[in-house]
């Protein structure tokens, strides 16, 4: 069994109207020394693993179909083999 | 500067109906060997340390009042330096 982490992020230039009303709703508590907020989407799941189709090949599929839209965003990940007794 | 990077989920046992209709996508998209998709948050920003406060006391501030839902979502952060030339 593993476990995958996907992040996706708005790729750099698109803008990111979710991250601006987060800064404004900061310098509202009054918080004004952050900037460059930019919100993004993780996930987690557990995946056994197919015969035939490598981990990487299955998240990528994945991630590029469904997690994340390609047009807009990126996405990177991580895997770690989970351990069951 | 800082660069933080800030991570939030759904607390165990809350009902994650984003994390469903993944799951229930993928299905259609005949991946059926996918389990416990979570869908959390990440949210990445630059922040300016101010004298008299700790960076983990300023985010720790954020992520519970605005960043995270305490009662549903656990958060957790990373941050690093960055060197500006």
């Amino acid at each position: 069994m593993i476990k995958v982490k996907v992040y996706v992020t708005l790729k750099a230039g698109v803008l990111d109207p979710q991250g601006k009303a987060i800064e404004q709703a900061l310098e509202a508590m009054d918080v004004n020394n952050v900037e460059g907020m930019r919100v993004g989407k993780y996930m987690e799941f557990h995946l056994e693993p197919e015969k035939g189709q490598s981990v990487d090949e299955q998240v990528t599929h994945m991630c590029e179909q469904l997690l994340s839209n390609p047009v807009i965003e990126d996405y990177r990940y991580e895997t770690e083999e989970v351990i069951t007794p």
